[in-house]
């Protein structure tokens, strides 16, 4: 089936989809939008994606395919292998658990038009802003390790020694806290898990600056 | 199966989970958790879940089950009848995606302690945290508006004739929404499925106001 990839390098949500495609080992056309200067915003992208967001799967149908959390779980359903969530239903719920901890309560709070947000409604510079990132990457992250450190089931990986879906988040976000230089080493079990995802091919071609509209 | 649910009336994600509990007419022992009492970071329940975060539930063996969204499609798959996700892969995408919109991009930015970090931080009033609030409902609201009216795949609920996972999330949301006095009618499709929704027993059993700790 031919994929179209609507995303933007530094997103973090299109650095988790990017990563399940290549984990899954499939070929998609990059399509690139810069969100600072709008592109996101255009009729054209609005027709395919009416929240304005990235990124967005275009099925060979012309099916937009929105919301990476949707998108990764249709991949994981439509393409079976390799796995990205465990068969077990309450191994499932904890993989799961563990990526919404990032994808509910990180990344909402963190992203662009937040951020944004903060400087047009409270005047907020940027050390307020960066103030902000790190507080609510901190208040997940300091539970995300205990959860992980004092498991059995975590293993090479966030759920044992294959990468799931609690990785693919886990690996976007700590990619975007280096834009403002969080030290990983708070955090010990997730400084490891990240090392070894980074290790991993289809992890590295996901990464940020591996995308050809990085700048 | 017992099973215990730790949770607050007026918690939206729990709403969430009471509406997929009600729909598989399982029974719960409920437990509650006054929030702005600070009853969730108590040592016993951060021992249950150290991300201090309700709902959790809490099943016979002791295992602990966390974040709403996990939870709901592990009650999915372990308790069959009524389905709460479609069985077409890509109409599984849109009824995650469209439950998503709320879940990812509404409701982290609008709970409680987001609300306090405001004021904290920013030294946000309650004009303020209002307008914050509503200007994250509009966001996602219009764009999940558009997207309810222009499909032929939304029902009498937001995808076909019965309720799914996207209806859990919007019914929370629009309870929610009404601490704000958010008028409904600025969205007809919205408001139409809310008004279904909240006319099912089981949606209806789960609302705040019904609780036994609703004040």
């Amino acid at each position: 089936m031919r994929l179209r990839l609507h995303n933007f390098y530094r997103s973090s949500t299109s650095t988790r989809l990017r990563a399940a495609l290549n984990l899954k080992g499939l070929n998609y056309e990059y399509l690139a939008y810069a969100l600072r200067k709008g592109d996101h915003r255009s009729a054209e992208f609005l027709a395919i994606n009416p929240a304005g967001l990235v990124p967005v799967l275009e099925l060979g149908d012309g099916t937009a395919l929105t919301q990476s959390l949707a998108i990764i779980e249709w991949l994981d359903e439509t393409y079976s292998e390799p796995p990205l969530l465990p068969e077990d239903p309450a191994a499932r719920a904890r993989v799961r658990a563990l990526a919404y901890m990032v994808a509910c309560e990180i990344h909402p709070l963190n992203n662009l038009r937040v951020l944004n947000r903060l400087g047009m409604q409270f005047n907020a510079g940027d050390d307020a802003v960066a103030q902000w990132f790190v507080h609510w990457v901190t208040a997940t992250f300091d539970p995300l390790e205990a959860m992980l450190a004092d498991s059995r089931e975590t293993g090479r990986f966030c759920h044992g020694d294959a990468p799931t879906l609690a990785d693919i988040c886990l690996y976007a976000q700590v990619w975007n806290n280096r834009r403002f230089s969080i030290p990983l080493e708070t955090w010990p079990t997730i400084a490891r898990i990240f090392a070894e995802l980074d290790g991993l091919q289809a992890f590295r071609d996901a990464a940020p600056q591996n995308q050809p509209d990085a700048e």
